[in-house]
């Protein structure tokens, strides 16, 4: 039986799902030759670990209150009173984490949204680790921190930082391994963009079907966090870095579907809700009707080409695989010079987001390193 | 730098378009690290090996000349005045095989259509060998035999099996090893009948589309051996197996698009495209009006649902992927407890044939075994 030491930073909504999928995965991971030991947990503010890194690791019956205690909403710390572990502050593991790679080969996943976690990543590889991210910080910060994450490449996976457990990155990497080259990547990346542009086609004014999108959960709390493109432009990145293309954040021209005037900084959230949105509207509908005419619809969409990376509305054909996007579903289309032609290109839809899907795909990745661990 | 040895069993099409690929990716896989070398080639009559396979392998130029000798349809063993390698009859390289094995851990990689494959892939896997199949038959034979092929998984690799290149193995790999459920896969897997249905969708009769199709080079030789269903049939049997449902290739239900009494032991191919064919048009029109009264489209499916398969024409909604369907692309829709509801299928979709794109599937999965060569 193989024994995958398994150190976990962030437990939110997917980080927890990650621990419960882990412990009802025993026996399926066990048929497959397979024990994941969970050894240490963090959260943006403090750490538990196992008494014995090396040899054991937590309990099913600890993981258990753990998720328990972080679904109530309460500090890491309090898991104290389940089992023995070692406790502190999240920035004394980051010091931790090092020190015990120098012993142990382990697997640390990254299901935070911090930025701070880039370094400790990077020293943890350097040192034979391996690393799965579902955080797409690391991987959208400065292209040299970029290159050090993949020194190694087969040591880090991360397919749930674009389009969730969507198969995108995995398929790109195969296209990429068997010497095909992608002339371009098109994707709908965001399901709160996809499910807005699929409502407002159907005549909806833009600011309604933003709103009825935030009432139903499908937004950011502030429904701009969506709108700004930001979320589309870091996955478009990483799909463009990927690829070998060497781009900043800065370098991309991300259009936002609000002006800087009604921005965070220029205009609360209840102001933007009230009377900045319905100011979209008729820009919206307007081109609605004008892409209608030249029979396509309008979607958000990023392109990748061979150098360049645009993220902003965009006409698509009716009765391409973006055009026919409804709901909150992900997709993407990749083109490449041999086997995906402009006529046939390759296709993965399906759900983008979700702590089941994020999760999935982060174990799957995890799984996938199992040939590097004895 | 890793050396990955490489021995190739079949050099048609697909094969050739391999040794190709190989060649053309020298400089992107040694960024990878990593060289491929190809020490041995059969096809299903000869074989030609290099003299010392445990250090060398032939250089590309030797390659090439046997890439060309195989397209002007000559015996392989012509390559002897390329360069130096020894030569015999396929039938002693079985034996060959054995022996290189104890000796040298290869990957052996299937690119025929012969069902006498089995036995020498089942034992040099057991002799800690990988393997990579483009090869359908060696899955689809005996339960015994695809358990004594997966005894250790992480060896062998199937990718070009089902849909070619498209990344549906891998897709379904990942989902199981989440420990999600799959509940049912669908899919048009025939590029041949995705055509058929969707053209004569727009009401030309079926003996003219099948006709065309032919003319065009997509069908086989004799079109029966497509309408016959049995190729869907082999690649449900591998998906189904997959997802651990124990069944042989007897157990499936497949509807032939024509009946016994038009089959190639009762009709010749002549007689059949003149007066069988023709006489088949009728019903198939009927049934697409049906299932247009239903809002459906008619389409040539599998269904692997928990226990069962069926190959079959079937209706299905206009807009669901394989309702969308248009020309040969392949199609799956994978539905799953956890991720992949009813509403939000995962879709995998594009060309699902030809020798680029399944030469690649085969390339990318000998790359996925990287981390078990040193």
């Amino acid at each position: 039986m193989k024994n995958i030491p398994v150190i976990l930073m962030g437990c939110g909504g997917v980080g927890r799902q990650l621990l419960q999928q882990i412990i009802s995965c025993r026996t399926l991971h066990a048929n497959m030759g397979i024990h994941l030991r969970v050894v240490g947990v963090c959260d943006s503010t403090s750490y538990v670990l196992a008494p014995d890194v090396i040899l054991a690791g937590f309990d099913d019956n600890f993981l258990k209150g753990l998720c328990q205690i972080k679904s109530d909403g309460l500090p890491l710390r309090n898991c104290m009173e389940h089992g023995t572990c070692e406790s502190g502050s999240s920035s004394e593991f980051m010091t931790k984490l090092t020190d015990i790679a120098a012993h142990l080969h382990f697997v640390l996943v990254d299901c935070s949204a911090s930025s701070e976690t880039t370094k400790v990543i990077i020293e943890v590889l350097h040192l034979g680790c391996c690393a799965v991210l579902a955080n797409k910080k690391p991987l959208t910060g400065s292209l040299e921190e970029f290159d050090k994450l993949f020194l190694h490449p087969r040591r880090i996976r991360h397919e749930s930082t674009v389009g969730a457990g969507l198969p995108i990155i995995a398929s790109t990497n195969r296209i990429l391994s068997s010497g095909d080259t992608i002339v371009s990547s098109l994707g709908s990346l965001s399901g709160t963009l996809g499910y807005v542009m699929s409502e407002v086609e159907n005549g909806k004014p833009f600011s309604e079907v933003v709103k009825t999108a935030k009432e139903l959960g499908y937004t950011e709390p502030d429904p701009r966090d969506d709108l700004s493109g930001m979320d589309v432009a870091r996955k478009a990145l990483i799909l463009a870095r990927l690829r070998g293309i060497r781009l900043e954040m800065k370098d991309i021209k991300i259009y936002s579907l609000f002006p800087d005037k009604m921005g965070p900084d220029a205009m609360s959230l209840e102001d933007f809700l009230k009377n900045g949105l319905p100011m979209l509207d008729d820009d919206i509908e307007e081109r609605i009707k004008k892409a209608s005419s030249n029979k396509n619809v309008l979607r958000y969409v990023c392109i990748i080409d061979t150098k360049d990376i645009s993220v902003s509305l965009m006409e698509r054909p009716k009765d391409s695989a973006l055009g026919r996007l409804k709901g909150s579903d992900n997709v993407v289309e990749i083109y490449t010079e041999q086997c995906y032609s402009d006529k046939q290109p390759l296709v993965i839809q399906g759900p983008g987001a979700g702590n089941n899907t994020t999760a999935a795909g982060v174990l799957a990745d995890i799984l996938d390193l199992q040939d590097l661990f004895s």
